[in-house]
């Protein structure tokens, strides 16, 4: 547990220096969108993401998020052998951090992103998060 | 310019690894937020930030953001041997994502986050933000 730091072990009491010491690095949230987004829960499916991270970067990460109470693992209702992740009520809320992220990124840069998407994230922003939190309340 | 890559130099083509790429490490956004709420606009100010951040890690980030068109620099208007730097319409356009994610940290961890403040990005989420923009408008 040597992650759940306290405010005193921080570099500042900023809530947004709080929520970069968990997530701020170029992975961490990569995995949380896999989990959101894309139906990916396994140590293997992360490895497939696309971005091509690294096995010990990844183990890292999924340790990282675990300690923090960011996602959670267990054994597939389906499988019972195979492990997979899921994001917590704190993983999830995490939800309109990457939809800002998503927006600003697909705006800027020149990206896959659908532009369907996109307009469904900004016209109708409340309503895509509901529907995030009610298929992670289904699953 | 060796920052301003391409698609195809980039890990992948979705729209939060292009965030990420440019704004995901530790201290980016930590600069962006001080002159987004702080009011800090020079290297000096930037260093004396609260996290402590080291002199060749600021030169470095400032040099990406800059380079990414998310800050510019100048001069003082009031006193012209001062190099300020300020955002771009580019970064005022990341002020939804420093909300989130300050709402965030502010939820899940002890901050010295004013609630207050957060209750104001959150219940009037619209008017926090243009209120952002307009500030930034009429500097």
């Amino acid at each position: 547990m040597k992650k759940k730091r306290g405010i005193t072990e921080r570099r500042s009491d900023c809530p947004l220096n709080a929520t970069l010491e968990v997530l701020g690095d170029r992975w961490s949230l990569l995995i949380v969108r896999d989990l959101m987004f894309k139906g990916r829960t396994t140590y293997k499916d992360f490895l497939a993401g696309g971005e091509g991270i690294a096995t010990n970067v990844l183990a890292d990460r999924l340790q990282r998020l675990e300690a923090e109470g960011v996602i959670e693992k267990g054994r597939d209702p389906v499988d019972a052998r195979r492990l997979v992740h899921r994001l917590t009520t704190k993983g999830l809320a995490l939800a309109p951090v990457l939809v800002e992220m998503i927006v600003w990124g697909a705006r800027h840069y020149q990206t896959a992103a659908p532009p369907a998407t996109i307009r469904e994230m900004t016209e109708h922003r409340e309503r895509f998060l509901a529907d995030i939190r009610s298929r992670a309340g289904a699953a």
